[in-house]
């Protein structure tokens, strides 16, 4: 990277220094452990989980309190960056290098290039502080690149286990998700069983917000990608208001859940912000979801408000229980099934041909779906349809992603109103635009908030392996209060295990936290939401700043102040 | 508005003072006008302007030089909107009505309602300090709206006469693009032609850049636009180099002009990005333009590099000339001409019908196509067709902001790798993602430089009005300087015309101000361009800093920077 290369504002970033929980501010990593209960998962899952884990089951869930009275043996650490991007990444290896420093100066660190696939393939780079220095408060997974390579075989472990003894690592870091975690955890009792030496810890990443749970408050990127989605929205909800002419339909990254739709909504509070787990709760259909868009439009023109704001969550498709029904059947039918590559080519273009051509419901019905899916599958627009059959991921899954929801959306809108108008229930004017945000977000600088709680996570981590922990993930508590008053923590990770099914058989994995309807932020906007519908409130957020007044620069996300409000 | 509406970022702009010219700082409006050389048109042009506009031609370039001896009489003003939005509309206002009340406190100004139709229509509404200060330093055009009603008839004119006879209006601020300010120029000539005491002055607005020349720098907005759209560009760029799998195509808006490309690409420093003013100029065509996107593709693929960022300006596809002739001959062919409603009908549906079902050239042709132009339909994608017979505005004309040439490019791309992949020519493996900023912009919270700008533009108006002035847009020189060192000035509008052919017969317009290719900040672009499009020297600016470092916060565009350098 060369020097002109560098924007001023990420020149500036670069000499900012992240605010520590005082612990850590005190004694750097050098903390001593003091175990609290012992973390179980739900009942209902206990015994599966514990038969799985025997080794790293039923940890305490760790505080650190003071200083430590130990000394600490240089330890060589491996990180890894899995899966999709988030903002403050950099942060959290920067924090571990820092940290592991304050252990002891012989400590190492290296990154793992590309992700899992980095530690299979033993491709790796020596982090030095002359590379971290570069790399401090920025966006993106630049610095060692991530993937989504899973490690999830005895195989793989192995393999890993030769790179770390190649690098003399004592433990590992993993950047990731809910899979990644899930993967982490398995690896470390897999270590733990074979007495190989290499702690394994965790740390919370994912925009989407669906990894936490009492202990782990968010996982870190969420309120940077939502500050940046909310800036966009709110431009173009002020675009809205002024021109007065267009309605946006805006959807918004998060794969299964919609906290960031939700979050997205408290901050700019459109007209309406469809959430997916409302749609499966209530069984509503597209039409329904149709519906309660055009009662706002029609609602709108009466009052000469021919425009308005649209949130869509990206997962949405999929919560639409019709629809995910048809999604799962077609996944099947276009799935590879016991046959031979060219058996299966010749099904696949047969069946390709026979639902591309279907006209009725018998048509779909004949192709192979069942009536309900036929029904729905027909009912839908023809570009929707195409890229059902067409967008598919290598194992032949629909690719949710690519489904324009938001035109889907806009397409079933006008007919809708056309047909509203001809009851003489409409007589506004209809005109759209579709956005969709995602990639604008992933990889933002991070926000105050995001530096700081990241560089506090790779604290954490380096004070968890410092004291010799394996099968946990970092956290911080306490996110709504100042940066030094916040609580690191260790979390057992089988502690957020479940046994689900996938790909057939019934595995551990930590449960996707999605949107809770009881829960204060969705009953906040609940609360809300019909004042929104019919008036217009917008708030325009603006850009994230980071060197003003701390109201304007440090307020994390309202769903943290909101679930904090509470309790 | 409700204050819990009002964000925190929003609510601490209210309290920033926009930082003024000297002479403006030191004596509010209250200033002595200085005529400088008397500025005509082109020399070709000028017998026409001079016929049309006998009594606005040739007027002095003006300066201000310091407090005026004179004393001012209130004067009632009003201020128009005009076309899209642009940041920092609402400083142009603010900064007026403070320059009016400098001027004497009884002056009034009033805001026409949905821009020039509010004027038309006697729709307004007094614009008092209340009302002001919950709009500084703010984004959108939502205080009085905008519109796009066209001031061009002497009907218009003098019904417009009434409305500011019965406001007792002195003067009206007209704040627009290079049509508006045309339009307020021939307003201008026409109540100075009657005596009707109504004085008229322009201010350069719009985000396209393209309204300036050597004295109006850069219209107001775009410095703003091209920010909010550069931090998007450069986290998606980090997210390209993060995940390493995507090229991301960025088409962003500019109706014609490619000044935000460019200003775009020298702040992110993309692969490639495409200036609509150089294809023309070099004659090239669709295949062209692919090939010079699939250059990049595949010298960055041999270096392991299969991910990047393209840059499209919105107007690209009427500027390659084979596309701008069928365009052309399509607006023609589906053009009404001499027929009955009925008769139009039938013809548009045959010549649909036919289009649509044309497969080669000939039967492209037989539908009213010329060799040329049913060439280049026949080799579109199927999409792009239909995009270019369905997606038409009220007169019949192709609404290219609606066509999609980002994904128009990423299908040509896709079948150029294709062949070139078969030759062996490249082994890479390309995926793309298509992104279209423009609304995400255009209502922004303006940037220090534009909130700035705008509110020396109200005052450099108002100081134009209290002089007497009619027929000249406001405009502030050296805006690469701190504002105190900028000088304002008035520049007499009908130096910047020239006569075009426009629907049908030739008219006095504001010539459009497009990329010039021998220009400093084309000519930075051209220098580096070939060593963006083989590595990656992506910048990321960041989100839009209020409170920072000056060099992070108060940086003008880099065109303005470049131009500057050069004069």
């Amino acid at each position: 990277m060369l020097i002109e290369d560098i924007s001023e504002l990420q020149k500036a970033r670069f000499r900012y220094c992240p605010r520590l929980p005082a612990v850590f501010h005190a004694n750097g990593a050098r903390v001593q452990p003091l175990g609290g209960d012992k973390l179980e998962p739900a009942a209902s899952e206990q015994d599966a989980i514990r038969e799985r884990f025997p080794h790293t089951y039923a940890q305490p869930l760790l505080h650190f309190a003071g200083a430590s009275p130990n000394s600490f043996k240089p330890i060589n650490v491996g990180v890894i960056l899995s899966g999709g991007q988030a903002p403050g990444g950099h942060n959290v290896i920067a924090g571990l290098y820092d940290a592991l420093k304050s252990l002891n100066s012989r400590c190492q660190l290296i990154g793992f290039i590309g992700g899992p696939s980095g530690l299979l393939e033993n491709e790796s780079i020596p982090l030095r502080s002359d590379l971290i220095d570069r790399y401090r408060n920025t966006g993106g997974f630049d610095m060692i690149g991530s993937g989504r390579t899973k490690l999830e075989t005895t195989d793989q472990f192995d393999q890993a286990l030769e790179t770390c003894r190649a690098h003399d690592l004592g433990a590992l870091v993993i950047i990731g998700g809910d899979d990644s975690n899930t993967n982490a955890c398995v690896l470390a009792e897999y270590y733990a069983s074979i007495d190989a030496g290499v702690q394994v810890i965790g740390c919370p990443k994912t925009i989407d917000g669906d990894l936490k749970n009492s202990f782990i408050e968010t996982s870190f990127g969420m309120d940077t990608a939502c500050k940046v989605y909310s800036e966009l929205i709110g431009n173009i909800g002020r675009d809205a208001c002024s021109g007065r002419k267009y309605w946006h339909f805006v959807k918004l990254m998060g794969r299964s859940a919609s906290h960031i739709a939700l979050e997205c909504a408290l901050q700019t509070q459109p007209n309406v912000a469809l959430i997916s787990e409302e749609v499966a709760e209530e069984d509503m259909t597209l039409d329904d979801v149709v519906d309660t868009i055009c009662d706002s439009i029609c609602t709108r023109a009466e009052a000469g408000m021919d425009f308005g704001l649209v949130l869509i969550p990206e997962g949405l498709i999929e919560f639409i229980p019709a629809m995910g029904e048809l999604i799962s059947e077609l996944n099947d039918l276009l799935a590879m099934h016991e046959e031979t590559e060219d058996e299966y080519r010749t099904r696949i273009g047969n069946t390709h041909d026979a639902l591309t051509q279907s006209k009725t419901d018998a048509d779909a019905r004949k192709a192979g779906l069942s009536e309900g899916a036929a029904h729905t599958f027909i009912a839908l627009p023809g570009g929707i349809r195409k890229q059902l059959l067409l967008d598919r991921d290598p194992h032949g899954n629909v690719q949710v992603s690519r489904i324009e929801t938001e035109k889907l959306l806009i397409t079933k809108v006008k007919s809708n109103l056309k047909a509203r108008k001809a009851e003489k229930r409409y007589s506004g004017k209809f005109s759209s635009q579709a956005h969709f945000f995602g990639y604008e977000g992933r990889c933002a600088p991070p926000s105050n908030f995001d530096a700081d709680y990241c560089y506090a996570l790779g604290y954490c981590a380096a004070s968890l392996i410092g004291n010799g922990c394996t099968g946990y993930i970092a956290a911080i508590r306490h996110l709504n209060r100042p940066a030094e008053d916040r609580i690191p923590c260790g979390v057992p990770t089988t502690s957020l295990m479940n046994m689900e099914r996938r790909h057939g058989e019934e595995r551990p994995v930590i449960k996707k936290a999605l949107v809770e309807l009881a829960g204060s932020p969705f009953q906040a906007f609940a609360e809300k939401r019909r004042t929104w519908a019919q008036e217009t409130h917008f708030v325009y957020p603006g850009p994230i700043q980071y060197f003003g007044p701390a109201n304007v620069c440090d307020q994390p996300t309202m769903t943290l102040q909101l679930e904090d409000d509470l309790g």
